[in-house]
């Protein structure tokens, strides 16, 4: 029996986006249809994930302005999250497709820039029951866990910047 | 500086092969020459990863016979891996590739069917400098973790066979 899933890919380590990624490469290897919906990141093209989606006909859409951390207009950033929301309602009651990542939305749940509660409320009545949806993202609201199928977390062991490597094309983006 | 990077997914949740597979079409988004080799799975052509890598004309080695929790002949199974790991070595020691996975490979060094500390060495004097290398599975083993990069831990919080829901097609295989 086909049922869509809620996964959540949360934790402080590395593997959130990375393992969204190996699902979206499934499902595209079995034909199905997927979105990817990326909040906070902007999109310079010069991530591997978007160059593969861009050669695989896969869609995707970046909705941040990839500069939250140092942002210096916050608001440009809120306001970013909340249209991305919007954009992924669209996508999600749309009908259209089999995967749908929403990547990094958690932390638009953590900072309350939008209303966990709201949010799952309009999932559980607007997404169709097949669509798998996945969320990455640090810090996931507990209340989104118990709404999903399944949560992981992925935890740092050991990590190359602590030994001054820096992030490696094609493995980290 | 490019460094070729050890990496190291293990826990007892999932993601594990799903990050890899992440990092698989990040980098062949990159353009870079990828390869996995896979211990413990038998090659059914039924894994949507499969699919996936027959499309993009990555190249895939499953060399398990896919029966090993309920095999009657552990020795099958054995004598596959330590073949699946000469298999490894030339693929790791051919300079052909930019990112090998070595997929369930864990399992070899857990049940000590391979020495890990033979493995490691053999990587110490005959990985190419600039080679980035995956390898998956529960149990690693601690000398590896030290040998490695990049470790992260993917812990269970919350599994859909709890709720009687089953594997679904482009999410788990």
């Amino acid at each position: 029996m086909r049922k869509g899933l809620i996964i959540v890919n949360t934790g402080d380590g590395k593997g959130k986006t990375t393992a969204a990624l190996g699902m979206v490469l499934r499902a595209w290897g079995r034909g199905m249809r997927v979105c990817v919906v990326q909040f906070i990141k902007s999109e310079t093209g010069q991530w591997g994930e978007i160059k593969a989606a861009h050669k695989l006909g896969i869609e995707w859409l970046s909705t941040g302005d990839g500069i939250t951390w140092t942002s210096r207009d916050m608001d440009e950033t809120i306001a970013r999250a909340r249209h991305g929301w919007k954009i992924a309602q669209q996508k999600i009651s749309s009908g259209e497709y089999d995967l749908i990542v929403l990547d990094e939305f958690t932390y638009a749940l953590h900072y309350e820039w939008l209303d966990t509660q709201q949010v799952i409320e309009w999932l559980k009545t607007h997404r169709p029951p097949n669509l798998h949806l996945v969320i990455t993202g640090r810090n996931a609201p507990p209340e989104l866990i118990d709404f999903a199928d399944l949560a992981t977390e992925m935890s740092l062991i050991k990590h190359p910047y602590e030994q001054g490597i820096k992030a490696q094309p094609g493995i980290e983006f």
